[in-house]
């Protein structure tokens, strides 16, 4: 009889589970439910007024998630709950929330029901800047060893500035709060009864190492003296290793699942991270590159190594056993969203119109006709800042190279290239720090719809790049995680690298680098890297400049 | 009895005559015809091909001017022929034609008909750049002392590499050329039956100086031992000064114009040139900026510097009795239309259409309301290349500060701060080498149309800027250098700056420098200048080793 598996994966403004059969990785169906109260970045549901930079979620929605797409799963496939032997979740991260002792978030309180720090706080809340920057002189002149393992910096998105923000903006909140949980930790507690933490949101999100645990009292007391004794109060719970069976589906989970009770349930689990075993990295040296506005860069390891500008590198923070590391690039897809809105002329769209074509599809008919080095156009992927390896967001956008004849295409092309640019200096960084990268995967949005820049990349990275077999990468991470959970013995298994060997899936094609495009790439990356280290390294801060006269100016009345 | 000066301009698609009443200035009729033959690129009339580059025009054409303009201002206002007391001419430059010793085009003759050498060719006639590269290369290691009036390097536009050019593809034109000869000087000659050579092509185009003459014999013989005596043999007309009277209206000239036989003519001009007086400037250290696709910048002094990077200076080649410099920026206008013709959203045109909006008034009316530095903006106006001060054709275009908010208006309005950067850079350079600039002055369309360009300008270079009065200041300039071709006595000027001072003309309007926009303009040109000398001295010659990318880019199958 075969067993099935069940991932849900919780994005921005929707979850989605999807239903596979373990032994081979099918993935027979799939639903997806969109969050009633999606993203509150203006107002409570009440009305109350939220700030500028505000993003916050409802925990209601993450358990309609689950009443509503796991039974669709088994409805669509008639498939028995009784055969369904695991459950794995991914979620965004950081996004936090405030619980009391039974599990029950502040926001769910009649009392607090107005109060916006009681609500879920959304990975890209990002009013916490002000204590994200503080945070970051503190841990520096303190001299805080751990701050190199983010590669010098915490981000306003992460958990201790946002729990911050609730100190220091509603103290009774933060008195009110027996727990800070990821949102990942809290919808696997609603489904087992039982508080876990996973030591991938721990590690890369809230400052803690397998080895060192969290930073030590006397930084939070640094931070502010009430926030002392914050992990022994309010996170103390043990770290839980990705892989871990966190507990079984309870009576009352099984009732708004239909999943049968005692159901294995998987630790939480990062959106971007648990995409690694869905496309079958099972060893170290392999890069996976998940690319679509952004793009987030997964790599494994078997060595701890500092590698300054990454996000991260936390052990078991992505498959238990290994050294995980994270780096990122703030904008792929989104330069050339913003390249079409912004600086396409009119007789393209019309052009397109006319061909029946996507306006996207139309601009790549004429872009990848291209040579390497053709359009003499250069450009930084710097639109919006740069997280990996400079991690600096007050860089911005360069090109260089333009003519009276430079055309739309060319420009378009050129910001792709850049991008790819900014990931080979990803992986160098990671390389000239003793960290391999030997193998590339992508997954998302632009590595399933877009060859030429597949093919692009290929030629820029000068590796070869396996492509994602799932357009649900997370959703059949989680699945694979969950089929972890249950265990050889219930029909799943014991290694996740026997789970993502079978469940893990790739296309067959494989974007192959075109030698004599290598060595045309080689000499534009040249010419990226010295302009990189340029204007990102000190040597010309004329971006951050224009940035002061520009907050100047907007300041003016 | 009011007397009158008829000013002829000839363009590069067609010729203005102008018809000016000498005491005040004020211009009665104008009257324009476009030359029948425009710009040949492609073809010659019988069809034979051109090659890439290639633009020559039709010696007939500018005759054809004469006989249909001059007649019509003339039945326009009802003037009398005898009270019109001179006439005055200027033409795109460098544009030469070989002629017969008696002054006929070779092209006029039915053996040449079908060679394109035999033509006139156009200012803009690029295909001798080979000869203009090997003459710098030789005249550098020569050592010619000359070069260093034409800021260190002579252009593919100029004299010697088109006639070079003749010389070395159709050698018969060349030996049965009696004369080369700028098309200025070439109508003079059909005028006046007499020969002359202006100072001001001859010092701009063909490297004569009042003091030194022209080039050596050696030298010529070093470009082509055929070259040996060009000059003796073929330019050996004595030079001219601007301002002299080059002859009077023959009979058949008289035929051909409607004026009186015995009209006094001026010596040919160059259009930049000779807006000069028409804009009131009549001393030393005022600039005139002509701003249309390109800028050319005119400047008087009192003595001769060579200042790196201008593109000539020449006694006499203005203003008679000053050194006259010339300095430029490729590509002004040009800049806008790219951005407006490649980069111009569709949700733009659609607005502006909804609005009944011109789309660059429509995309000035959203620039204009942007604060200085705003932006975040900072552009390099080298989308044509750098013709002042680094003379260096392959630079490219630079932008840096874009983030995803940036919007169209920002692009464009960070664009037009460029090309007024670029201003300020040829001004310090001017006063870094002991040539005063004290007052700008402004003509040519954008000086007419865009107001908030002209104020970016003022706030740029941090100096009030007066605006020409005339829409048409070649041939108003021109019909100033007839009246002081008929001296005095006939009703004209003798001197120019008395002739300037009562025709030429001012808008009351000034555009006066606002501090707080000055100060702000101040720190970016700051970044600018260090940028222009980053990319443009050596420092680092990215734009150069990409233009040699995209050529062999282009070069392959």
């Amino acid at each position: 009889m075969p067993k099935y598996s069940i991932g849900v994966d919780f994005g921005t403004l929707s979850g989605r589970a999807v239903l596979v059969e373990v032994t081979t990785g099918e993935e027979l169906a799939s639903s997806t439910f969109d969050y009633p109260h999606a993203v509150m970045d203006e107002k409570l549901p009440d009305g109350t007024p939220l700030g500028v930079d505000w993003a916050l979620q409802h925990p209601q929605d993450y358990l309609d998630v689950f009443s509503h797409t796991i039974p669709d799963v088994l409805r669509q496939t008639g498939v028995d709950p009784a055969d369904v032997i695991g459950i794995g979740i991914d979620f965004t991260a950081c996004t936090i929330l405030p619980v009391k002792a039974d599990g029950t978030p502040l926001c769910f309180l009649e009392q607090y029901r107005s109060c916006p720090n009681a609500y879920v706080k959304l990975w890209k809340h990002h009013a916490a800047q002000d204590k994200a920057n503080r945070l970051n002189e503190i841990a520096e002149s303190r001299g805080e060893t751990w701050l190199k393992r983010y590669g010098g910096k915490i981000s306003s998105e992460w958990a201790v500035p946002k729990i911050w923000q609730i100190l220091d903006e509603s103290p009774e909140i933060y008195q009110a709060t027996d727990f800070f949980l990821e949102a990942a930790d809290w919808v696997i507690w609603q489904l087992t009864g039982v508080q876990t933490r996973n030591s991938c949101t721990a590690g890369y999100k809230a400052m803690w190492s397998k080895k060192e645990g969290y930073p030590s009292t006397e930084f939070y007391k640094a931070l502010d003296p009430r926030l002392e004794n914050l992990i022994a109060d309010k996170m103390s719970t043990p770290i839980t290793p990705l892989g871990a069976k966190a507990g079984k589906i309870t009576p009352e989970a099984a009732r708004l699942t239909g999943l049968c009770p005692g159901t294995a349930v998987a630790v939480g689990n990062v959106d971007a991270h648990v995409t690694v075993p869905a496309v079958k990295i099972d060893s170290a040296g392999k890069m996976l590159a998940i690319m679509g506005t952004s793009t987030c860069h997964m790599l494994i390891s078997d060595k701890e190594v500092c590698v300054p500008g990454i996000c991260g590198v936390v052990e078991d923070g992505i498959l238990p056993g290994f050294f995980g590391y994270e780096a990122g690039q703030s904008c792929v897809g989104d330069h050339f969203a913003w390249f079409i809105d912004n600086c396409l002329p009119k007789d393209y769209y019309e052009e397109a119109e006319k061909l029946g074509m996507n306006i996207h599809k139309y601009l790549r008919s004429k872009a990848e006709k291209l040579k390497v080095g053709e359009s003499g156009l250069l450009a930084l992927d710097w639109w919006n800042g740069n997280r990996s390896v400079l991690v600096d967001v007050d860089l911005t956008g360069m090109m260089l190279g333009m003519t009276l004849q430079t055309k739309p295409e060319e420009i378009y092309r050129a910001l792709i290239e850049a991008t790819a640019y900014g990931t080979r200096k990803i992986i160098e960084t990671f390389r000239e720090n003793g960290v391999p990268v030997e193998e590339f995967y992508a997954s998302g949005g632009i590595s399933q719809k877009d060859p030429m820049t597949m093919q692009i990349y290929a030629d820029i990275i000068n590796m070869p790049i396996h492509i994602a077999g799932s357009l649900q990468g997370p959703a059949l991470g989680s699945a694979i995680f969950g089929a972890l959970a249950a265990g050889k013995e219930k029909g799943g298994y014991d290694s996740v690298i026997e789970a993502a060997g079978a469940m893990g899936k790739l296309r067959e094609e494989v974007y192959t680098p075109i030698p004599e495009n290598v060595a045309a790439y080689n000499r534009l990356y040249a010419e990226y890297d010295r302009l990189h280290d340029y204007f990102g390294r000190g040597e010309n801060d004329v971006m951050k400049r224009l940035k002061d006269l520009k907050r100047e100016a907007k300041a003016q009345v």
